[in-house]
């Protein structure tokens, strides 16, 4: 049973503390060797019924990353039109929000609903434990590629049939994650949203409730 | 800017790759030092907009614990129904599934899908995205309780709305995930399910596309 220390705990709690969701990128590519390590990471990640429902396409080419942008666009307008009375039309329209272009990489991750089917273990009474575990694929990718130095910014301002559309993505699968993949121009100390002031970090011990949802009988 | 090392990195996908879903616990409980450091691990996932959705309801209760495990019991009792006729019936049979009454602690974790409502930054395309962030930080959680020599299992077998129920959450929060945690018997080398023969992990490079569905360009 492998063992891990007071050093490595700090490690893990370094790397969570110092993810960022980036949407500045530089051009530089990824290296092989990094991508694999990165793409590794996710695919150990836990899944119900060890269905691994996940694919990972890599979206390189500029044409496909031209249109996936142009849906941004368009998602981002009706958002845009969303606040036009709110106070913070401006701080969102300050807001960089995806980095498709720039970023040497773009990723889907989705998920295969009908992998394993028709008897999905531990799928009867939540048939979403399959998109749950896509996502924790995602999260041991981002850390993962934290360590790399390399940057993950997740885009969901998107139609996702309309982008899977573009991937040719069957019906049969969800795309979970569109994300933008790179060295970033910087990661920094706090998430740009709590920087520009848009939202700040939550209290902890406010969420925490014991036996029963806003019991707070202290523990 | 943080950086890490190899040595660092190193220590991440042995950590991802030492961890398991745990089903059999000993008794011993939670240092409550170490309960907060998985639970802050937990609150610096990312989530969309910085919403951080996501509330922990901690259960030692042993009431209600029975009663989620009676709930466990009915779901499962379904899934063994719809296994009747199947060659898997026995092998099911004699898989644990759950540690509900054995773990010292149980933990929901939970998405507050009206939290920043109206306006939810990332989520009029994705409605879903609150729901994945508290996934990500599931997963945050699972990591970082690895490195603490504690085991988390994910117990999906459960009705979500009578669970919800009996923890009093209300309607416009919903239940992501189910976990029992504590000090587990061992952590095995391979998951439950690949050890038993119920499934196999599938081979990486099969997952993987480039630009589009199916299409493997090679990269």
């Amino acid at each position: 049973m492998k063992q891990f220390d007071d050093r490595d705990r700090a490690v893990l709690h370094r790397i969570i503390r110092a993810r960022r969701d980036i949407r500045h990128f530089r051009p530089d590519p990824i290296p092989s060797e990094a991508l694999t390590r990165i793409l590794e990471a996710a695919h150990y990640a836990p899944s119900v019924g060890f269905k691994q429902p996940w694919n990972f396409i890599l979206i390189r080419s500029k044409e496909i990353r031209k249109q996936i942008k142009g849906l941004f666009e368009e998602a981002n307008r009706e958002e845009l039109e969303k606040l036009s009375e709110d106070e913070r039309l401006d701080l969102y329209r300050s807001l960089k929000l995806e980095g498709i272009m720039e970023a040497p990489l773009n990723l889907a991750v989705t998920c295969d609903r009908d992998r394993d089917a028709p008897f999905q273990l531990g799928q009867g009474q939540m048939p979403e434990m399959d998109l749950y575990s896509t996502c924790l694929a995602v999260q041991n990718l981002w850390l993962s590629a934290r360590t790399e130095g390399i940057g993950v910014g997740w885009v969901s301002i998107l139609d996702p049939e309309k982008t899977a559309q573009v991937l040719k993505i069957p019906d049969h699968v969800r795309l979970v994650a569109y994300l933008c993949i790179g060295y970033p121009v910087e990661f920094r100390d706090r998430p740009m949203l709590e920087e520009a002031g848009w939202k700040e970090r939550l209290n902890l011990s406010d969420l925490v409730f014991e036996d029963g949802w806003g019991d707070k009988n202290e523990g």
